[in-house]
């Protein structure tokens, strides 16, 4: 029954700039033609904000492979627990509820959704030099609960799912959303795998928008390492690991124009495939 | 087959002096016995704090009735929602997974859990005035997705539910936790409704915990009202639904002590029936 309907897992970045309300019409229209579609979503602009005005600032640590991510101390997965899981998840339930979706909001922990091995260290660089982070709250996903999401897929529900994932000991970790989506999409089966940011995919020569790298090939994307930035980098980390995985393409795409899903859909950004 | 096993609604309130490390092991106990069991948890006290350190105090209305009710603004219903659907919900599911129930949380805007409508205009007593309060993001439940919650119990998922519920407009709206939970057990056929607090139960002359009082009939709860303190007057209320429309009994009993849910179960607190 569910392999007879495409499945789409679409992944909306926290970043500033993107538009919800769009993106939110798309996925009603794409849902009400029948696609089952599960929706991922971050929240990293607000949680910085959040958190600043709780005077207590984000802080960032880059690994020595140059990915960087957010500190996670017990203080920081509260505040990122209320930002993700309260502001942006019901925010974004609310908005598909009065566009007519019957969207349920979940996070990683919940059904033990999304679960996977906290980091037991992590080889950070501060100040050039190599550092030891031990009590990090974050990790990876390695198990995806797939009988949940077909159960509520199944019962005409729509998925809106958010970080922490839960660690095998039941802690709550801070994980990538770009590869969490990416695991969803890979357990699901998806036909494709969106990834809307506030660029319109990847970019020879970032900011400039008309550098826009058309396609890769998922065996070639370590060659175009060198042209990602920041978050770009975990985002086409992601897609090559969906595509190895067996989902057939997937698209980093503009996150802040008119049917952002529809036209990444058609090929509008950049295709990793 | 649903029928078979009792189903007991669980609500725990967001007052200080609350232990949820004992409820969530009464819960992990009654789940592993095959109790079907919801939980249904506030956080007033933490949603005050968190405004309060965001720079956006909290208000408080007393209806023309005499009933106190948090004064809920679209910037009051965000901080809300992140404490409530964030802070707390994640909090108790993190908790329960670790004692290996299979917890899943929701607010009552997922899947349209808790539906009801908005409150058009508030009689409100304000200075020794009555006014008119038309803008308030808040409302009553009125239908419960049973289905939702069959679904997921039948699946072997302990929900946790806490409000914003969502009117029939698409708007969540924030409604008291104990009348929900009321609607909870209504609405499925419960066996026993548990409402924990900071105290013991109803008291005569609060706040001597010797004063308890031990039974209440339904029909004589109206009776009682005086002895009812702040928000002790909703749960009576509740109590009376919920035992009106066929909930065979409902018990306010303590969140603070030991096993705090086995001993309400066993008559310990305010028995409405």
């Amino acid at each position: 029954m569910s392999g007879q309907q495409e499945t789409i897992v679409v992944k909306v970045g926290g970043s500033e700039g993107i538009n919800y309300e769009l993106v939110c019409q798309d996925v009603a229209e794409l849902v009400r033609a029948g696609t089952r579609l599960v929706l991922v979503h971050g929240g990293s602009a607000e949680t910085n904000r959040v958190a600043e005005a709780l005077g207590y600032p984000p802080q960032f640590i880059t690994s020595t492979e140059g990915f960087q991510s957010r500190r996670t101390d017990r203080a920081t997965l509260e505040i990122f627990e209320m930002v993700y899981c309260g502001k942006m998840n019901k925010m974004l339930v609310e908005r598909l509820q009065a566009l007519g979706v019957n969207a349920i909001g979940l996070s990683g922990l919940d059904g033990r959704l999304l679960e996977g091995p906290r980091k037991k260290a992590i080889r950070a660089v501060v100040g050039g030099k190599v550092v030891l982070i031990r009590d990090d709250l974050s990790g990876r996903v390695e198990r995806v609960n797939v009988r949940l999401l077909e159960l509520l897929l199944g019962a005409g529900y729509t998925p809106v799912i958010c970080p922490p994932a839960i660690s095998y000991e039941s802690e709550a970790i801070n994980t990538d959303g770009d590869r969490a989506a990416a695991a969803i999409a890979v357990a699901l089966g998806a036909g494709a795998l969106v990834l809307l940011s506030n660029v319109p995919g990847l970019l020879r020569a970032f900011p400039d928008e008309s550098t826009l790298i058309r396609s890769i090939s998922a065996d070639a994307v370590e060659a175009y390492m060198s042209y990602a930035q920041g978050r770009m980098k975990v985002k086409l980390l992601g897609a090559a690991e969906a595509v190895r995985a067996g989902v057939p393409r997937v698209i980093l795409a503009d996150g802040r124009a008119e049917q952002p899903v529809c036209r990444a859909l058609a090929g509008e950004g950049t295709v990793i495939a």
